[in-house]
């Protein structure tokens, strides 16, 4: 069994008011995938019209919900409504043959009991790798879940979704556009890249605005690599990460690909989604920003941004509160993309750490230890070498990542 | 100050018996570099005619003396002595001008006292990254070095260059040629790919075989990629790792580039120095063999080989003696590598766990579970898709890693 896991310091004082958006109705139940006692499937069916985009790990051994979402995605035809269900406890991954026709099964049941084509019924699991999913345990839910649809029921989607979380995750942003006012909600769950027993990273975003579905699927992607892809627990990647979003219309209100509020609210909740995700990072005691800039492209910042966030050195000690700068010299070193020792410039916040490859003349290691006793901390490295930048967010790597990782099952 | 570490259980029994080679004797003495009460700085004296040859971190970062024995590797001119000098307690890395004129220091000193070309002076440093590195302290030392040089001396050799390694490793093969014997002897200091406040990877190997610089060189690079750079502990790099080989000719028998007897022996006394490193990794309770085979080619199998080797999940699962091979499936999966997911197999040992993309009809958790048990575990996977493969060493990732690296600055 997993240890009792507390709530993550890191987290939020409560779960978002997430209002009722036109176009998107939600179900929860237990099913007993493997949890008792608490709600494992969630049902979100959407209006007939309704867009959906996805990105999805991009792992060589995707679990079979992924392949089959994948296989889905950018249908033009809208004309029918479409549904996505979601199963926690097993992730129905590296289970052969047996995983589609599991998946199969699933959205063929939704599908048939909402009258919607097979085609548009997307399907998640998150849970153990290498056990067969039962899924008639979830089929029989299914009756049940259409019964109980319900505009106001996302929290509960979000709780249902949830397997090492200490928390459910949730956000909302409001646009105000020329046409009128257009809403999006989005839930996530996830607490590490991955866990493969028992974790995964999904988000579920919907919007009642009206997307078509190329713009829905570039705009999607374009955030997603800022978002969701510059955050990192472990450096782990699951089998199983999935996003998708739908935008069902109801509000009347056309987006189009230059409308800059709705993507800044977009950028925004997606943000919010993932921090969370990291604030709920297996053991976390620390959230930390990472923030290279002066790179010579993109792609070379966000290597050094990543190289930063995932060495175990320096998590460790920011884990110890050890502002151990050196540590952050080493692992923009070995990341393999352009650096040059003697014009890195290294800050904790607004104190300057290092500069001309060397430690600043007006940086003290009590300065250093202070500042290391916060619990949100920002690493900044300016490489002084073009104007490219990059930022992804982690957390640190405690005792209590070791404990939830190697000793319940032991 | 660091905490009180145990010997790794993983340890050797005892340091092997090193007999001395003809052409190099050592000395060791108390610099108080930064460490009180024991040995900090070790000299090897090499004999005229002796050819060196050396690989070294690939780190954008390097440390000064990193950088100046990369400038010295190759030179022709052997007819003068050679030396090696190393101190330990201070990397002296991004340490700006003063790093590099410390080096000169070092280097220029030895040099004078030994009379010989400072371009055959040869110099690392391992410890703390970022302080100006005292070289007084240890230049004050070389006439007493020079004065206590002794061929039978490299057993304090080795003591001299830990951090914060829990042992002293050593190594010796003897080869048989038909000229007569030849002798190869190495010692190495690391517990960490890198831990920046007090470890790195140093390893110096001395034969008195004679073999020309180009061939040796070419010796060590091949051999150092299938040894030392096919270990890992933590994923990080050293700002100063670095391996010399120095061959002194003192038995009068020549190896050529065929010798595959001095090859073969070279490569086991390199891997033996190598495991010694992973046996000692910060933490470390299983010593793990991670085999890759039926890949596309040996890049590949690399990678995937390193990806399951530092997967934080995948060490957490090994050190709470959990057979979680999910995990060993989803670090192949992210690797980035080429990967079929229903033509994998896996093996712990010689249990088959999983075949054709899912469990295996044999196995069961009670097996695995069982085998997890064992201090030296093996992790085979065939890819199933060609005939290319790769071995690589690491150690499990435990509380004891978190302790060490986290806890004892704060």
């Amino acid at each position: 069994m997993a240890p009792k896991v507390q709530r993550s310091p890191l987290a939020p004082a409560t779960f978002p008011e997430l209002p009722a958006i036109g176009g998107v109705r939600f179900a929860s139940a237990a099913a007993g995938v493997k949890y008792k006692d608490r709600d494992d499937v969630m049902l979100a069916a959407l209006k007939p019209g309704s867009t959906v985009a996805g990105v999805f790990t991009r792992s060589k051994t995707r679990a079979a919900p992924v392949l089959d979402c994948q296989s889905k995605i950018g249908q033009s035809d809208t004309s029918g409504g479409a549904a996505i269900i979601v199963n926690s406890g097993n992730a129905n991954a590296f289970t052969g043959q047996s995983g589609s026709e599991a998946v199969t099964a699933i959205t063929t049941s939704v599908a048939s009991a909402l009258s919607i084509e097979k085609e548009r019924v997307f399907s998640s699991s998150t849970g153990v790798i290498g056990e067969i999913l039962s899924h008639a345990r979830i089929t029989e839910q299914i009756p049940n879940l259409v019964k109980g649809l319900d505009a106001g029921k996302i929290a509960d989607a979000a709780q249902a979704i949830m397997t090492t979380d200490t928390y459910a995750k949730g956000a909302h942003r409001l646009v105000k556009t020329d046409q009128g006012t257009v809403q999006i909600n989005g839930i996530a769950k996830g607490s590490g890249m991955i866990a493969p027993d028992m974790a995964t990273m999904l988000v579920y975003i919907f919007t009642d605005a009206k997307i078509d579905q190329s713009h829905l699927q570039s705009l999607v992607s374009e955030l997603n690599e800022v978002t969701f892809n510059a955050i990192t627990v472990d450096s782990d990647t699951s089998t199983s990460d999935t996003l998708l979003m739908a935008a069902t219309g109801a509000s009347g209100v056309t987006i189009s690909a230059h409308d800059v509020e709705f993507r800044d609210a977009l950028h925004q909740l997606m943000i919010d989604l993932a921090h969370q995700v990291v604030r709920d990072g297996e053991g976390a005691s620390k959230f930390v920003e990472v923030r290279i800039t002066g790179a010579v492209n993109n792609q070379d910042a966000k290597i050094h941004a990543m190289a930063i966030a995932n060495s175990p050195l320096v998590k460790t000690a920011l884990a110890g509160e050890d502002p151990n700068w050196g540590r952050i010299v080493m692992a923009i070193g070995k990341s393999g993309a352009a650096a040059e020792r003697d014009r890195l410039t290294i800050h904790f916040g607004d104190i300057m750490v290092a500069e001309n490859g060397w430690v600043s003349p007006s940086y003290s290691e009590e300065l250093g230890a202070r500042y290391m006793q916060k619990q949100d901390l920002v690493i900044a490295v300016d490489l002084a070498l073009g104007e490219a930048q990059a930022t992804v967010w982690t957390c640190d790597l405690t005792h209590q990542y070791i404990t939830i990782n190697a000793d319940y099952r032991s």
